[in-house]
């Protein structure tokens, strides 16, 4: 069966192909009476957009949300919003080889044996297009979030890009929205854009890292054992197109580390328990400590490139396979207003489930 | 809500507390007609049992496994089979001070601050004693895969210890059941042994990264966009205790690949495509490619040592920490056979959700 | 939460509401490879298209359902299927009065509880106008059927309204399209039409029974224990606007009978078991036995009606309710092509489980 | 698949055959803090137990429940609440004819066509003694309620065996608990039993219909469209064996109604709306209107009686089935502890899922 819904009580479903008319997303057990509008959700859209920079696909799409049901004068009805983005750069071509090519990197052959049939018109529904339906999606739940729980914050950045990597010690929120990259560090911002561009000459692509932290999130929110917070966040990062590894906190590193040394200690503070560092990345036992929740994801480059790769057709005729057309040679950029809305679903839907089993009570300390 | 069921057709739901009378799961969706035993599940049960060397926990547990139900002369009715394991080992003693005290590190605070009441015996349903049940679980997995996939090989081990790596040039898959640590590798037993020694007696502990592979998983399992294989899999690796990230294939380092290096090309051998490399770890698109299914995931140091950490108790107070008992210096090794057994569970699931949506047929190629 | 998903497998989720811009049904977990075009998706719509006749609302909708992804070449790709349907006379009129007065009988009031706001344009959400979607998602559940189950016919009719009864004796299945009624006996078709011609003059309503029989279903179908096939087909009816009850066979009357009187006797047929009777109405411990499947249910009268009734506005005033617009005097006539359409998708949905499961695979007799 | 669970977010998830060594319900979701304890539950239990008189079958079993996991100090903790009910009295005797032979009216021929095996032994999974574990797990639904909703009363009734009917004028709740057939009229409990005794001798057995009743269960609880408070109560009372038909408020007279007859008209109440009848049953719109929900549903005869019935046999041989051993001769009066549970479970799952999604916040009137 084709799963095309995530969520628990806050169930985004996402349909629509690359080449189609349209696509989008059907949010499901949206809370009623929030302030929503097409405006709001189209500025999380404008973010991912491509065309915007060489840095990323010159397909041009205005990408223009339209809000189909669920909201009425400007507030959400707790009845399913329907959010859908029209097509508008189809370029009509020949598809012939593509048609019947399996470009390697792909899911190409991989929807061919498990269908039988498939929509190759760049790539249909495996299409990273399909994630400016998750980003709208993820409009609807940053409306939410900011009615429900004012001081949360999430924001995404890459870290690496290739062989480049970002200072945290000039870690400055303020330059991510800047930079086509959206990275905190102003000072490799050239360098990086040099450096894609060589990749780009090259008829190549890169891959990359990017960190979400979310900042304000309540403790007390994850279903152990199934539904825990890091489990929940590790599958929507990981469903997100080309992402091969999630981490949370020390991730990796923790299986380099001691008891001693990966314990965040514990003191009283005046409005609660803190912790003095967060090797945890904000998440114990499947809940949220209160601390930041640190995450990072890595994206494997973008396969479509112009360097012949060898492959093979339906007929099982051995092919040279160039990807032409319009690429991002770095698919991770785009990912980043990808994994801030997926974050901000996930969190959402477990702040209903949590309301839903506890009543949102916290047990108390002191 | 508590979520302490995973899979999609394959479900299985974990029941029980570290020290409550019996722990246990639910297993719902299994095929009907599979040859199956208690004796079958004791071998995977037995893989995880502690008190099996000074490396893991000195508690003692025969740890066997009853079925309860769905089963009939030998062979599952396709009714929901429930499997028991009674504790009986839950030395009664005086849980005074951790009754009142939060554990760095553990999910204590966290659970007391969500749910308001916490069983502190052992971490209560926090325990890792729960991954028995879905070793368990686990087991019935195997058994139906024997019948509907009799090529597939689960296999997991261990590939990194604190500061010790195994070398993949001695690789040996059948030294891994030959010593404590399952890992492939016999050259560094006794050094890894010396090694975690000395950190238990530095009274600290250690992480760990465990690698699992599946071979012989049929192409065309996974369910796009939001039940992917690899998206599946990562959930469900990282709802086990202690872990912190998971990757596949290239995993973290395909941020620093590029396209033309990690591109899988393709050609056509005599029984349909074969990929020449395997840098997608046998997924694209969230679909399974028929290769080798290659998943990594970092474990935590074990939270509870000897070595005094800072806390606080449920009055507030500030207060030093020395958890006693029994306890693994790494947790790590016993996550190897949960391991395997959640990818048991998560290749049957999609098989079985593959089979119901497109009836298991696939795209011919040629 | 909003529940707006039906099915296990087979997944459809409606959206929109009476007056929006438009409204539709989100199908997942269609299988591939399946032939399918709006044009045979519209022959449904029509069936239960408005403004046909006096009998229904002279609401003018042509119903026109988009296809708007998950088919390629006229065939289903095993992606979400986006069907839409553009509301094109929702007359803007002054909604001064019933934006403030709760309709009795309607959901106004219980909405207005729980959401604290509601679309009061036409019913919003709550409007039989959302059946629409359902009809066009049963479309795409009968062109599956028709590839995988050629047999099966699924035939929906009226055999009450109000105080008028259908004759069985006078059973012509050929006459149901014929009449506005939907059903099976030309020779009352007048007496109806005189009936619910006073009725409406009357400035009245009527309720209705419907039958609906799916003929040719192969047996095993059905899910047990909670997912019987008679308990999601109860669920499924129940959901539909305005119906308060539901039986299978012999239903409500089975409590009237014996033991001798109710057993189907089962004799052995050249291609299998047959029944001798079929008072359990095709369904025996949730699974389908291979005889027809019977389910009757009631719709209560329409609300809405010009008699004044008394009901309170939101201030909490009492007032004198008198619904003016365009109502169906029976709203049972148009339940009934969405009662087949509901019973195509649970029909279809139960198929896919059970490949899921059994993998289709049937106990042999001899 | 096999579908052992219901509820959305309190799920119930059974699972145990008639004659296995034990079954029980595993209870998740269930809200933190509530007083529990073995006996409240076995409260609920004893009702339904079996041999308490000659009007239901003489198996003797004490059904005692234990608690295994999810409850810490008297209290639930969030967890998985483990409830299980050894099985005492499976007479181990000779089912060679059962285990061959198909019993009419019984599930036997369609498990054995569904799964190609089946456990024989007093109906295996398809026996009435699965509605055991529902009971226990409505007892945990009750703890629940009586703490989160304490007005909420639920009373189940019968209102017809066979050709015998209460009086409503007689109606009496205290009378419920005092005969063997929870029925609230005394009058009649000698003519009941005599009449039953008689279908007894006469090998025969009879159907019932019973009437469940909650009042005080708050406005706003049900989830449109598709988890509509009545869609899931009709779901839920279909499961449970041998019903037949369900019906809320008028329900299957509703088709012979008017409008103007059904309207429940509204006027404003001290302390909110008040409905002047309540044809609806409670419910409008899938939502409760806080008037007392009203619920009917018929069960068929037991199909296991002395009375020979044609049928065949596993090798297609036509054979006469006697069904020798202890049967109720009306399996409908053990129905009613039963749907008390399953409401009581209904009621409970939506009042989570509403907090989930308004937070249980209600509109205001005036």
């Amino acid at each position: 069966m084709s799963y095309n819904t995530f969520g628990h009580l806050f169930r985004v479903t996402t349909w629509g192909e690359s080449h189609g008319p349209a696509l989008g997303a059907t949010v499901d057990g949206c809370p009623p009476g929030i302030e929503i509008s097409e405006e709001f959700i189209q500025v999380f859209l404008d973010r991912r957009r491509p065309g915007q920079s060489k840095m990323t696909t010159q397909r041009q799409e205005p990408d223009r949300v339209k809000i189909l049901s669920g909201t009425f004068e400007g507030r959400t009805t707790g009845t399913p919003i329907q959010l859908m983005i029209e097509n508008t750069d189809q370029r009509s071509k020949d598809y012939g080889e593509i048609a019947r090519q399996f470009r390697p990197g792909h899911a190409d052959l991989a929807y061919h044996q498990k269908y039988g049939i498939r929509d190759y018109r760049g790539g249909g529904r495996s299409s990273a297009r399909e994630t400016a339906a998750r980003v709208a999606a993820g409009g609807v739940a940053q409306a939410v979030l900011k009615a429900l729980v004012p001081g949360l914050r999430i924001t995404g950045y890459m870290v690496q890009m290739g062989v480049k990597q970002i200072s945290r010690e000039r870690f400055d929120r303020d330059e991510i929205l800047r930079n086509p990259f959206f990275i905190p560090d102003a000072a490799v911002v050239d360098e990086w854009a040099d450096y894609l561009e060589a990749v780009r000459k090259n008829q190549n692509s890169v891959g990359a890292m990017i960190e979400v932290v979310a900042e304000g999130c309540p403790p007390g929110l994850g279903a152990p054992i199934y539904a825990k917070m890091d489990s929940d966040l590790a599958a929507a990062m990981m469903s997100i197109n080309a992402v091969k590894a999630v981490e949370i906190g020390e991730g990796m590193a923790a299986a380099g580390l001691t008891g001693a040394e990966n314990a965040d200690e514990i003191r009283m503070g005046p409005s609660g328990p803190v912790y003095e560092t967060n090797h945890a990345g904000g998440i114990l036992g499947g809940i949220t400590t209160g601390q930041p929740i640190v995450l990072r994801f890595a994206v494997k480059p973008t396969s479509s490139i112009l360097t012949p790769r060898r492959s093979i057709d339906v007929a099982g005729n051995e092919v040279e396979v160039i990807t032409k057309g319009r690429h991002d040679p770095c698919v991770g950029i785009r990912a980043v207003p990808v994994a801030e809305a997926m974050m901000a679903c996930v969190i959402l839907d477990h702040l209903l489930l949590d309301r839903g089993q506890t009543g949102g009570v916290r047990g108390r300390i002191g």
